[in-house]
Order: structure tokens, then sequence, then C-alpha cells
């Protein structure tokens, strides 16, 4: 283990004294975001910015490879327009922010910053599609958004915040059903080998799904404390929007029939979902795929002649060959220097000092088990390389042990409380499928619906809580 | 030439007829832009958007190889902060649009949509910075910003439009103008390597600076009309925001410094300027670096057995080696598909068919001066990518050409009305500095300052207007 000096360490929170404190000082001590002069507005500093850029690519990529293409529609949507699709403008009214004047002037009508921007997609893709020929159409969008929140906290709940939405149209319902799961799973593919963070992905129950939606499918992950993390939405809109916005195509039979459509959004959250599964007393922990820095080199006693100059070409090979390196040179301490480079998560850390260079070694720290040892600078690159590989597939893996460690099933409402008090985590347990069930459940416990997984079971033939057939076997959890 | 069939040139307006309509059929036939339903703001289509990821992917490897970093700050501006600077929000204020409404209530104080964002990074960086040790601070973001406009064109002026902005801070005025200039230096380098437009770069007068900057340096393209276009920005900031924001740090020497600043910004209207710049009768020309898709394979006889292989085949070896193609295997004649792929302005066509294939050769289309000859299919890809390459330069080289036969230089008053009349572009010509007589020019002739060009020559030792003392050579245009 590393020694720790210099005082970073002592001023986190411990995770098992106050989880949320814990989180806020990381994010704050670790540079990735600050607070605004506008309430529930965060400044995302280039150290979480630099996160955000290499998931877009990863997800960009993966993407298009799925046929998409990248637009951008505007920020502003009229009244009006947010008005036409009933269950959508409901769910989405009480959150809008609203321009009421521009140019010097009150407008003629209320212009809403976009919580989401089904409708305006959905006023081009009116006026867009004739025919069958004209479809699927595959768009997604990254932007921000804005939603009116009442109690904040940065990444996972911000009035603006960042994020992909995608927005599709398809002849059928089947396809528009198929495009639903396929990018719901780009998303479980994304979480779990980008991000390494292993999900529980199924359907939401009724009152859980999106405004507007036929419904909803999402991914769940569960953080450190136990509570769960929706990670990413995929929404199978049915004809509801195409019927409120008028989107009929001329199909190959001749008839002028109504598009089924789909969307699908993920955003700067799941950095907050990164942060509380991976994260430990020291602070972040990030995955070297998403890592801005995925090796710090830190001169030892580098004002001696000949440590830099190492130091740098040590940099200059690790680069060469694709890793995010960089030289720390600054005029600190390495013990500070050390501290500051663990609690940002980088995942690798190579210490090199005159001793060193003499051995032709080097020291390399592995972040995630915060183990060292000493390795030859000859082939240090390879070393690192699979090192790398290592330290993404093991944090996958804690993770994923964590929360099976951390998953209980009940059959019957006892177990459910236990479950709950014990475990801090999901617990599954056959439901009713009824709203008032699922009201009550919450009102009782805190606990919410989650999703109904893919992967079914028949755990009993009854509803854990109220002993009515079960319909379904339910993901419950505390959950952000 | 290629034939031209199937009617989609004719409905474009001639550039010599009205080029400003031409303008506007181009980017709607080329499918880049759709007007929405918010007056001033447009959707920008996918085939629009492809050639901005591009640019975007250029800009920003250039911004971090001079030591950049991104980062995101809020939309929403409150009121008080924006107000800081005086010029600068007597510049902005009268095309703020304005958040009066949130989550139902109305805000105690009015939010603006930030119509740049200087004020939001300087509260930031006030807080931020305390020590020369914090200095410099170099970083941008890309981002949508909103300014009221009264009349809108696509790309060229719109309400809400997509941006970089960067935002520097330095501990001496000479880092600062250095940075200021720097930034422009790249501009211009992307602008003349990448978007193939030969641009004038030189500094703005005291009326056409930033408002709120000590001076700015511009970069300006001729279009085809004969009008300017302002491509880019950078502005030397001096201390007029660290004064308002109170950016103080502590120097080397111990005393407490107002800090030197800079801003600099480049936006989606330099689409604007690939249209106007290289555009002809039969649509779109885009430099191959900037478009989305460099070669289009379109299948002759497309039916009969192998062609489509063979053109699939093709385009995976042109994929292999780095060139964006696709093949074109919709149902349309291919004249049809010649015209919108030359409408589109796609750099090279391949054309392919039975007789080809037996041949063991292709049909080779460059968009640039709409020219074909047979090519044989072996080592195809390597003579595409060097007619990419002869393409790319061409076209900044035919735009060099236009604009230096569109430049006049006059040494009196007959010569510049000379110039500006027969020319339709720039005229250079010395200049006294005064605004009085920089406002008669305009009212006179429509004409503006552009800039006076880094690269300074006496052509007289008198303003061409006045008769005054000459302080500088200027150009001068009428302009977007």
């Amino acid at each position: 283990m590393a020694k720790q000096k210099d005082g970073f360490v002592e001023r986190i929170t411990p995770q098992s004294e106050d989880f949320s404190r814990w989180y806020t000082d990381v994010i704050k001590m670790a540079d990735m975001v600050d607070y605004s002069d506008v309430k529930g507005a965060m400044v995302i500093k280039y150290y979480g910015y630099g996160i955000w850029e290499l998931m877009q690519r990863e997800m960009d990529d993966r993407f298009k490879a799925t046929g998409h293409k990248n637009a951008y529609f505007p920020l502003l949507i009229p009244k009006s327009l947010l008005e036409k699709e009933a269950e959508h403008v409901e769910g989405f009214a009480p959150e809008v922010a609203w321009v009421t004047k521009g140019g010097g002037e009150e407008l003629a009508e209320p212009l809403a910053i976009r919580p989401t921007s089904e409708t305006i997609f959905c006023s081009m893709y009116s006026k867009w599609i004739q025919s069958h020929r004209d479809l699927p159409v595959l768009l997604n969008q990254w932007c921000n958004v804005l939603r009116w929140e009442k109690s904040t906290r940065p990444f996972l709940r911000t009035s603006e915040f960042l994020w992909q939405e995608g927005h599709t149209v398809h002849a059928t319902e089947q396809e528009a059903e198929e495009e639903t799961k396929r990018m719901l799973g780009v998303y479980v593919d994304f979480a779990e080998n980008v991000l390494a963070i292993p999900v529980i992905s199924g359907r939401k129950s009724e009152k859980e799904k999106f405004a507007g939606a036929m419904h909803t499918y999402t991914m769940e992950a569960l953080m450190l404390d136990g509570k769960a993390l929706q990670m990413g939405t995929s929404h199978n809109l049915g004809q509801n929007f195409s019927k409120g916005f008028d989107i009929q195509f001329l199909d190959k039979d001749d008839q002028l029939k109504y598009a089924w459509q789909t969307s699908w959004g993920t955003s700067t959250r799941m950095i907050g979902g990164i942060i509380m599964v991976h994260g430990d007393e020291r602070g972040l922990r990030l995955p070297p795929k998403v890592a801005p820095v995925q090796c710090i080199v830190v001169p030892v006693a580098q004002h001696k002649e000949g440590v830099l100059d190492a130091a740098d070409k040590l940099c200059g090979e690790l680069k060469a060959a694709g890793i995010r390196a960089e030289v720390d040179s600054r005029d600190q301490s390495p013990g500070w220097k050390f501290n500051e480079w663990e609690l940002k998560g980088v995942p690798v850390r190579i210490e090199i000092g005159p001793r060193d260079i003499e051995n032709g070694e080097c020291v390399v720290f592995r972040r995630d088990i915060c183990e060292k040892q000493s390795e030859p600078l000859a082939g240090i690159t390879e070393k690192i390389n699979g090192l790398l590989a290592d330290i993404q597939a093991g944090m996958l893996q804690r993770a994923r042990d964590f929360r099976e460690a951390h998953t209980f099933e009940a059959t019957d409402w006892n177990g459910f409380m236990e479950g709950i008090e014990q475990g801090h985590g999901f617990v599954r347990a056959m439901w009713c499928g009824d709203a008032q069930c699922e009201a009550d459940i919450k009102e009782k416990t805190g606990v919410t619906t989650r999703c109904m997984p893919f992967e079914q079971k028949q755990l009993s033939d009854v509803c854990v809580h109220c002993g009515k057939p079960a319909k379904t076997m339910m993901y419950f959890a505390k959950s952000y």
C-alpha cells in the first residue's frame, strides 16, 4: 500500500460515515464540477468533461454502427407544440423553463427550453415522411436539455444536463419494438464494457414509464450505498406521437398508416454512476476506457539530472502506444502528487527516480487494488496496456460481485422487508402489476419498482406484497 | 461532362440570376437544413450536421494540440451577471432571449440564454484563480448560443447556432496577445487547409470589434457574389472583464494583479462559407476533408448479376483505405443519382456497370471540375486518395484565384467607387482610422471595414475617403 501523506484523503468524508457527503467531496476535490451562480446548474470542469468526451466517442461509434446519424434540432419549443401529446405534456410541463421575452419584446407565444425533444422531432417528421420509402428514419442528437428541479445533485439531477436522444420512425410495430430493444442493448454493452458497470435490464412499470410512451425499457445499476441508479432508457412510443403529430405514410399496400416510433436517451448522469459504483475512500477510480489520463508518470527527485528527461521519454513511449499518459512535473512533493492522482482515479501511476533509472526499472501502481511493484523499463508499454485491460475487467467483476452480494430474493413480505433492511440493495420478488400495490410498497418502504428483468424466474405464484396472483418478477430498490 | 437529366439542376435558381435564392435552393435541396416552427431557428439535418462533425473533429484536434481543454458551462446566465461588464451588456442585451418562468413559478431574477459565455466563465474564473500558479487557464466549450435576430438565413444568421468558444486567462498582457494571435492562426490554418477557403486576416476597427474587447482579430473570406463573410474572430479582452469580475492573482513578485484574458469563436456560420465559396450551378461542392461522403459508388444496371456485388466490394476497399465511401443502390436511375450526388457536392463519384466489370475498369467523376474518365480497378484506392488530395488543393487554389481577381486597390475615392461597382469584392485602401469617416463610407456605399490586414502596404499617405493622414491599410467590402 502506498503511504498516505499530505492530507488529501483525510479531507474526504468516509463512505461509511456519510455516502452523500463522500460523493460531493469527491466530485469537488477531483475537479469534476463546480457550482454556478444559477441554482441547480453545474459547471462541468475539464476533468469531468474529459470523461464525457470519451463516453460520447464510444457511444457515438455504436450509434453509427447501428445505422444512426446525428442531427441538430432547435433548443426552443413553442408551447402549442409541446402540448400536442397529452400524457407527454402532463409529464413534462411542471419542469419546463419558459422563454417569454426576446429581442426586447414580449413573445406572442411562450417558448419552452427543451426538456426532451420528441415534440420538435415529430413536428419535422410529419413534414418529411410521406412514403414507406422514407422509413426507417434513424436520428440522434447530442445536446443540452433543461428540467427545472427543486433539489439537485451534480451529475445525478441538475436543471441543465448534457445527453443524447435518439428518435426513430418505423413502418411497423415490430420494427419499432426491435429498435427499442436494440438500443437498450447498445446501452447495456456500453455500460458493462466501457463503464465497467453491470446492469439489470428490463421493462419499467406503467407508473415509471416515460410520459407518452407505450412502454419503456431501462438499465439499472446498483451503487455502493445500495441504491439503484437508472442509467439509460429506451422507449417504444407506439403510435402515440404519430397520431398527435399526424405522422402518416403511404405503405406498400397503398394504405395511409400512422408510423411507429421510438426514443432513447442517456446523459451525464452516468458519470454519477461511475463515481458511485467504483469510488473508494481515496476518491475516484476510473475505468481505463473513460479515464482522460490512463497513466500518470510521477518523477521522483525530479530536480536530479536525467529524471525529468527519463519521465518524458517514458511518457512519449506510452503515448506512442496509444495510452493516454502525462508527466506530472509540478513543483510539489511526490507524495502530494500520488494522493492527487489517486483522488482523481487515474488507473495506473508510474514512479520513476534516479535509482529506478540506474536499475532500468520503474514502480507501477494500480489504482483499482492500490498495489505497487517494480517493473523493468524494457517492454513497459506492453505491460501497461495489459494492466489497463486487467483493471477494466477487474472493475466490472468487482462491481458484479458487489451487486450479487447485495441482491436479495423474497417470496413473502417479511423476506422483502428483511432484504431491504439488511441488504441495502436490490430485492427481486414476484409482483401483481397493480399500480396501487406499487404505490403502497413505496409508501411503506421508500422502495420503488426498478424493472421487470428480461430474464424472468417464477419465484412464487403470488405478489410479495398483496398476495394477489403474480404477473412478473420485479426488481425493487431505493433509487436516485 | 455528365449528362443532366431528371430535372434536379433545372430546379436550382442560377447563381447569376439570384445568388441569394441559389443559396436557399441549394441548402434545402441538398438536405442540409430545414426550417422549424420557431422563427429563425433551423433544423440541421444529418447531411449538414455531418459536415459540422468533421469540422469539429479537425478544430478540436487543433485546440488540444495547442494545450486547450474542453469544459461545459451553464446555458442560463443571471441578468446581474450579464450586466457586470458595461460595453459587453450594451452590445448583447438587445439580442437576448429571457427565461422568466421555471417549474411553474415566476423567477425572482430573469435568466438570459447565453448569447456568448464570457460572463459565466469570468464568474467562475474569479473563484478559481488565486495565484500565478493557476495560470494560464486554457478552456474551450462546444455548445449552442442564442441571439434574437430580426432577419435570419440558415447557417449565416440564425437565432440559435452551434459554435465553440475559447476563454483563456493569462498572467501578462503579452501572453494574452500571443494567445489571441495563436488562435486566429489556428482558425486561418483550419479555413485554408480544411475548408479550402482562403482568408484575409487582421484586426477589426474599433467600431467592429467585440463588445467588451480591447481589440478583435478576424479572418474574412470572399463569397462568390463578392460579399465578405466573417469566418471567425479572436478577441484580446485586456483587463476589461477581469476588472468587472474581480479576477485577481498573486503574482511571483507578491503583487495582486488583474488577469489578462482572451476569447475566440467560430460557428456553424462557416458552413455557409463553404457553400458560397465553392458552390456552382449544380449545387454544393464539398472540400474532401469535410465531405461526409467522399466517394459515392453508383452501380449502373444494378439489376444485372454481379454489379451490386462488385460495387459493394469496391466500396469496402475504399473504406478500408480510410475513404468515406457509400454505395447508392436505391431504386432510381443512375442519371437521377448522379444529379443528386452532384447537388450534394460529393467530391468523387465512381460508376460501375457490367461492361466496366468485364474490362476491370470503372468510371471516375470528379465534382470540382465535372470531368470523368475510365480508370483500372486495380490500384483504384490509391488513385482515389490521390484524387481527393488534388481536389482539396485545387479548390483552395481556385478560391484564391477568384479572390485575387475580385480584390481591388484604390488610392482615391473614384478608384474606391469603381472597385466596388465593377468588382463585387474586396477593396483595399488607406484609411484614417476615424469612426465618423467609417460611418460615412458605410452610409454612402453600403461597404464596411472588414479588417486591417497583418500584411500592410503603404498605398498612399492619405485616407481614401476623407483625405486626412492615413493610419492603416484597410480591407473594405459589403458583407454578410
